[in-house]
């Protein structure tokens, strides 16, 4: 738990809501909620990358791909902190625009653009997901040809949980230290990659994440490497991720084996 | 960051990808494939319960209140957990059916239901917002009146970050102990709340998580309630929150000034 809050609600009088300090959100973010500012009228232009071509030559474009059964965590716990990041912006990429479907299937992220429209992008985040949708997406050779022309021009490319096993069928880990989702390790060798513990494991410009939350570790790494540890460090508060897990089995290190196979039948249980 | 995964690997050869151990998704998860399994046919019959009436008699409903400027972790982090919970069915109800565009607006989360035609549900859910959304939500008469209709009924009430102050506002929390966002504690008290510090606060069936990330913790909390702790340490496996966060900056009480007044600005500067 927290440590005592009485100084700061002493001292928050002037922070009311959230952010509201900071000046009433100002032109920009009013001009940003007359037209929802997230794309262009040339939108639906060929190849245009995500972010760009906003009049901020600036702005850094993430590339967040969606796609049948992901897991919503890996994808949400790194947005929540990116999207966040001076001169960033984070777009949902998938085969289609439109609704994707988490591997529960009972919660859908609309994707903003279609894979064909973007030809690049400065970040490729790949989340993890359910069997059923990882193992759609390690057979896909349209993806994999996409995942290979992003990451060619890309500053970084990344995955959270079994992500880096769709990175891998790309042929993007060989020979690479890497991580993945706990259940998954041995997967990784299948694909080239050299297991290796973390959270997150950075190898040239590709940085693997861990399983589902680790993806909130990578994406402030990440901040810290877009912009610097400053901002890092306050999207670490701007999210209040000073976690307080109310068990220790939060890896298979440190969970009994009950545990560790009541969790693989939970993950069973509620795919698709 | 984690400890060795070399046993894991070792071990792990029958685990491949996650849950596969666990019977290849079974008949449940291929008959849920074929018709997403979400919505029966009758879905949109006034006053249906969301979760029920799929020949589940056992099923608890979960109802997560989705608003235009929502803020995305805060609602993913316990769906996230909860919707792997034996017999819970999470269901995303906004004032319409469709998508509703986070704080950034850079995201769009799918609201499968309309609060018009849900009456009941065991477990009421609301994330916290930007200031726009959850000022706007604050004043909402109606949502106010369905809010208190749910509550009415429900086995918990439950919300993450500035969500309390939606609570709040509905008349849920007077006298009650509560948290909320580090920066919006100020107006708990203008709703009638005692703040507490926690990273979630449980009164009588009313539990209020603490900023964004926390409704993960709030959610293997509400797992542990809804199910039992068993089902919540596997909970914690299976998203596997081992948390290392590359800071120690999480809470005010832990960050510097020049930390918070950065993290607001980012706050202020991505709203939209």
């Amino acid at each position: 738990m927290n440590g005592s809050g009485e100084t700061g609600i002493g001292a928050g009088r002037r922070r009311l809501l959230r952010g509201a300090v900071a000046g009433t959100l100002g032109a920009a973010g009013l001009a940003a909620a007359s037209d929802h500012s997230a794309y262009p009228a040339d939108r639906d232009a060929p190849g245009r990358d995500p972010g760009r071509g906003e009049g901020d030559a600036s702005s850094l474009s993430v590339a967040l791909l969606l796609y049948d059964g992901f897991t919503a965590l890996d994808a949400v716990g790194p947005h929540e902190v990116l999207c966040r990041v001076p001169g960033v912006r984070v777009t949902t990429v998938a085969r289609k625009e439109g609704p994707v479907r988490t591997d529960t299937g009972e919660l859908a992220l609309v994707a903003e653009r279609a894979t064909r429209d973007i030809t690049r992008a400065d970040v490729l985040l790949v989340p993890g997901g359910g069997d059923r949708g990882v193992t759609a997406m390690m057979e896909d050779a349209d993806a994999h040809r996409w995942i290979r022309r992003i990451h060619r021009h890309s500053t970084w490319t990344t995955s959270v949980c079994t992500g880096s096993l769709i990175l891998g069928s790309a042929g993007l880990l060989r020979g690479l230290p890497a991580t993945t989702y706990w259940a998954s390790r041995p997967y990784l060798e299948k694909v080239g990659a050299v297991y290796t513990p973390g959270r997150f494991v950075e190898a040239g410009k590709i940085i693997t994440a861990a399983g589902v939350s680790a993806g909130i570790d990578m994406g402030l790494h990440l901040a810290s490497r877009l912009a610097d540890e400053k901002v890092a460090m306050a999207m670490q508060l701007a999210v209040e991720y000073d976690p307080d897990p109310p068990y220790d089995t939060g890896s298979p290190e440190k969970a009994d084996a009950e545990t560790e196979a009541l969790a693989l039948k939970l993950l069973a249980d509620s795919a698709r």
